[in-house]
């Protein structure tokens, strides 16, 4: 059983999406799991009521799942996280995060503004021991099947101990989220033998060889597309922030840019669909905030329902696969900071 | 009028695409052009005749525009760069290079050794003052129309003064060879906000905006397949070696991943030339090392007979267009080391 909090309030299209997107994870996920919609009650009791009396009219059924829980303060995605964190305790952030670390709920999934999300998840649940700083985890869809990329945001300039504690982060997420046992490790470089790459990808390389973890060695930008080096698959791929969020955003961009060119001349959905779907990112709903003791997943500010519905989903499969102890015993096999050369 | 020399040895596909090539280009180049073809005589004389002989008997005429001239060593894919620069002095690389730094030649194109050619070029034809290590420029595919990353593999750990650099030789590479009086440059982050990116590029923003270049703030990695940012196109793209590596060796296996896609679900060929024909690689032939005192043009170490052919195209227009005077007077704005916050 599990209890997802979402942000009604957070995000593009809040509160509508949010309000949708409980509605339809509720109707896709087995009946033992709730959803606790936070925001401000009388506004997202008024969408409920429309969503039902409309288009939702068929999910009746399953909002005696879905708790409405109040939050008087309203995070902007234009808030800075310090002042989101301080000036607005009572933020439907601070509320879903206390509530899951008072035990009242077991993960909490928001489309609201990422660095307060990141910074109120950092303050409320406290990070695993031995973490400096979260970072997230973007599942990035391939040609083979769905990889994991660590870190995609949060940690701009990374020293090579870090780098590392990505790899035992991500493997975490790997094994208990996507069910790839003994997930296999790439660290992003600019080829593939060890001595290639900037001076933290290079000490980070030599520092993984001695982990103890599955580590394929470097992979290349080439490889991403398809998920698979010259070495063969792998699940987890390690890099800084800064090269992530670059590598994601112009991944999320190439996609629509290339399907714009093909309308343009002539083609039709159904080809573009039946090539194409299982590239799209809504597909994984979120990205984890990994190393804070429990469960924070971070969705696009754009998410539609369905997008949110797949955010609520991935919530719900980490809080009942156990993530956080998951990280906690991969985090635990190594004693003291991360050695490195 | 352009000599433009060609590495006969250089590449996976040599001495056949690079002899090909070389006839090609003087068939689309102006007559004043002649292309010095650098490597064992023998063997470029046998492939030139069963090329003359067979496919390209139609070309024969241009032939007579056509230098052979020897080189006794041959550099291997494999051989490290310093083994190259001083255990094989008479290389096709060294002959061609020390042809143009002597006046005989104007420019060089190799599809060879990257390592050894940025070795070669530097210690022949040496830096431009001020210049500490030259960088690597690729002209880019977009929606819009083609970029220039500049670094795009040949400096990995930058500081900001290196990258305020990179925007002085990008904008004189696009304005002199690409035709863009006045380049915009976009600085390559993970957010518009001049506050947003890692150290080194917050530091080398504050630098850009005193730089007295066109300068348009951040870029991220959305506005690479476009070519343009919210705050409309640009025409370079700064970032340090490591990430510029990663992107486009991203983006040259995103698009055959997407194409292998669509062809799998029954597209045709047509069809697929239509929309992407324009984001082929190929067409931009080979990506200048800037910094050096000459021309220098790496072409892809996969180079076909039609890259190199583009290779040397560009290469005779960075000669006429006069890029090492126009690189001279960018660089000479500026006196001093980069000033940097």
């Amino acid at each position: 059983m599990a209890r997802v909090a979402l942000d009604g309030m957070g995000g593009d299209f809040a509160p509508a999406a949010p309000v949708a997107g409980a509605l339809l994870a509720l109707n896709e996920l087995d009946r033992e799991h709730r959803v606790q919609l936070i925001g401000r009650v009388a506004i997202l009791h008024d969408q409920l009521r429309a969503h039902l009396g409309g288009e939702f009219a068929t999910l009746a059924a399953v909002a005696d799942r879905l708790d409405i829980i109040d939050a008087a303060d309203v995070i902007d995605m234009a808030d800075r996280p310090s002042a989101a964190l301080r000036g607005k305790p009572n933020s439907s952030m601070h509320v879903g995060l206390r509530l899951q670390a008072q035990g009242g709920s077991d993960a909490f999934v928001s489309a609201g503004n990422t660095g307060a999300q990141m910074a109120i998840s950092t303050v409320v649940l406290r990070l695993h021991q031995g973490v400096a700083r979260p970072a997230i985890a973007t599942v990035f869809p391939t040609a083979l099947q769905p990889i994991v990329v660590v870190d995609s945001g949060a940690n701009v300039d990374c020293s090579a101990a870090e780098l590392v504690q990505f790899a035992r982060l991500g493997t975490a997420y790997a094994e208990a989220v996507l069910g790839r046992p003994n997930a296999c490790i790439g660290l992003l470089s600019i080829g593939e033998e060890p001595e290639k790459g900037n001076a933290a990808v290079k000490e980070a390389h030599q520092a993984l060889v001695a982990s103890g973890l599955n580590f394929q060695g470097n992979i290349e930008g080439r490889d991403l597309p398809r998920g698979s080096s010259d070495r063969g698959p792998f699940d987890v791929v390690v890099c800084d922030g800064f090269t992530g969020n670059v590598v994601l955003k112009f991944y999320e961009a190439v996609a629509p840019m290339m399907i714009g060119l093909l309308r343009k001349h002539g083609a039709d959905d159904t080809l573009i669909g039946a090539a194409f779907g299982h590239l799209d990112y809504t597909a994984y709903g979120g990205a984890p905030l990994l190393g804070v003791n429990g469960i924070s997943i971070i969705a696009h500010g754009k998410s539609s329902a369905r997008a949110l519905k797949n955010a609520v989903k991935v919530a719900a499969q980490a809080a009942v696969s156990r993530l956080d102890a998951h990280i906690a015993e991969r985090l635990g096999e190594h004693a003291g900071p991360e050695a490195v050369a």
